[in-house]
């Protein structure tokens, strides 16, 4: 199988620091979500993992760093690390925090240096929390839809101090004002599942992976006849792990009501097209 | 069968440089919803278009304009002279720009002097974007529910630059202020379709009618759940012509979960009722 | 049974001036809702109601009382009084008008003075009305933290001159900035389910009860897949009575697919935890 997780986070380098240090933390979210902790999270086990990867029809992890204030970061050199290590099985996403221009442009020429294609942002976690639509980020959106750079915005779940932090408002605007810019919405913007699946109706370049909230969360359905229909080309799978479990999680989304070819589209096709997106130079 | 359609906008006249300007977009949108295009609109032919109203069960379309500028203008004369040219076939709506006081009012007392007993606006692509809300629509909704004539608001899909345009709070708050104003939202505000049942909820002068963006769309269910209860007589059929094709949307909206009396409230005698009303002096 | 109505209003007393004032607005919220009025509330009789109780295995009724500028009030020692004429009936909560920080706080002063452990608040239908997150609320919602005192919040419904007043980025802010406060959503911020749901997920000191908002509206199987899973033991029985009918809502009730342990947590273990609080002296 050749699925293309989204958004997988493997239990080393940095992450060790950041996504694992509390493991406490994320078991209460897959116990929420209806899901058991996988054994390669409780050991924090590589070789469970691709083990595990293997078993879910996995066959390459989309793997998204961190640069918050609020709950840590990874260093971008350290994602990069791990998709030199593993060439075969991770995609690294440089992340960037948009507090200050300078500082924003640099870790961006430093991604790119470092061979990175797409940088991730979740600027409701920044020191001062952000809205998508946040003027700070404008020059960072305006460089990315010139360069070519797809960009992937954490809308969801505990993004941002409170809920309107996922709006579906704010991301419209951006897509709006960035129309060649490609952006992926990790999370979906969960709650607001009807909503972002009509700003995906009007703006074309909206790609969104609702990843651990789809599973038996309110808004499953309709991302789930979204998904189905007109979405289909623009829908990702994602696991978020370590927040779910790969095996569990694959083979339930598999099971989903979705035509062969749209799944085929969501489980690695559109992933594939993103991903061989050249940048601009 | 006596099927009203309230939104339907024909090949003819004005509609011929504004809706079916480029006729490529219209089949972005039908396609997109799961249909395809009709022959009629493929060909603008207006002897097809009857021939579809009479295969749907259609009687009447109520013709609405529009008058904006960001996605074109049909001048009120030309939708009343298309009324006039199809007595039996089409019912005439006027359309406003609420930019200017002046120029607002004096749109109405037009389209009074030409027989319109209607309105409908779309303040979200004025040239510059107003909510339903807005200060300036305020002296136009005083007129029209002191004068005794419905509004159609089109909140829903590609209103406004952003979805905020379409959210709930922005017609409650009109509702409220205007009670006796009767309001029609065109095209339901979607997605907000729970939220816009509450408004009806509370809110008697409200009716809704989420015509095209009920199809297959999320928030169908909630829609036709208060279709079949108590919206049954506040919910009013439309197919948003040429973006749905006639026949296959009546077909499939006559087979929805809907009780045989309310689904004849919403297929003609509601829009009866509103289209009966005589405007006061 | 042993159920316990989380919101129940009583046909005496100073319900009588309020809540009961005119039974024909009640009927058609009933009716809206799809429910016959129950006969106690046509005849405004404590024994029917004692008997609707007793056929609906309610034990006891969470008597929330009103003190508004817009719909009415019923003074805290009448809620007071009446809980202890009925002990084993009734648990009576106090009501708090936010408009003034000294007088709120000489009303939970008296509140408590009176036995009553629990406060509610409408403020959306102050005189001025009020978001949840309004500054006023801010020392009040302090004092209950501290005191350990749970706060009831009409989320729902009528509360406020427009739908954004029940919109979940007001709550989710009180939730996060007193994280020990216990805050009880009743009408479950209707009709935003599953936007309270996820602030729910993130929030641990909210509970829910959409109580007549539950029945046939838009949002109930969001709110009822919530029900049975992670939202079991935060979840709230209500019939808003008299707004509801005692037995047909309770039968209904029953009847939702909820497994049998999550279900008596909804009917009354959660209730039960909630109401045994001790407050901090």
């Amino acid at each position: 199988m050749n699925i293309i997780d989204f958004r997988l986070r493997p239990p080393c380098g940095g992450f060790l620091n950041a996504n694992f240090k509390r493991v406490e933390i994320i078991a209460r979210f897959t116990n929420q979500l209806g899901f058991e902790q996988a054994e390669s999270v409780k050991k924090l086990s590589m070789d469970l993992l691709f083990e595990e990867m293997k078993e879910a029809g996995i066959a390459k992890g989309v793997v998204v760093g961190r640069n918050t204030a609020q709950i840590g970061a990874v260093p971008n050199a350290s994602v990069a690390e791990i998709a030199k290590e593993y060439p075969d099985k991770f995609i690294a996403v440089a992340s960037v925090d948009p507090t200050t221009r300078k500082d924003s442009m640099a870790q961006i020429e430093e991604a790119r240096a470092l061979g990175m294609k797409m940088i991730n942002m979740e600027p409701g976690l920044s020191a001062e929390p952000k809205h998508f639509d946040d003027r700070r980020l404008y020059p960072i959106y305006a460089y990315c839809e010139d360069k070519n750079i797809p960009v992937i915005l954490m809308g969801g779940g505990s993004n941002g101090p409170d809920i309107s932090y996922n709006a579906p408002e704010h991301i419209d605007r951006v897509l709006c004002d960035f129309p060649a810019l490609t952006v992926i919405s990790a999370h979906g913007n969960w709650p607001w599942a009807k909503e972002i699946i009509h700003v995906a109706f009007r703006r074309e370049n909206l790609y969104i992976s609702p990843d651990m909230y789809l599973h038996d969360m309110p808004g499953m359905e309709d991302y789930i006849k979204a998904a189905d229909s007109f979405l289909s080309e623009r829908f990702l799978f994602g696991t978020a792990y370590p927040l779910t479990p790969l095996v569990a999680y694959s083979k339930w989304f598999q099971s989903l009501p979705i035509k062969p070819a749209a799944m085929e589209n969501i489980l690695f096709r559109n992933a594939e097209r993103i991903l061989s997106i050249e940048p601009r130079s």
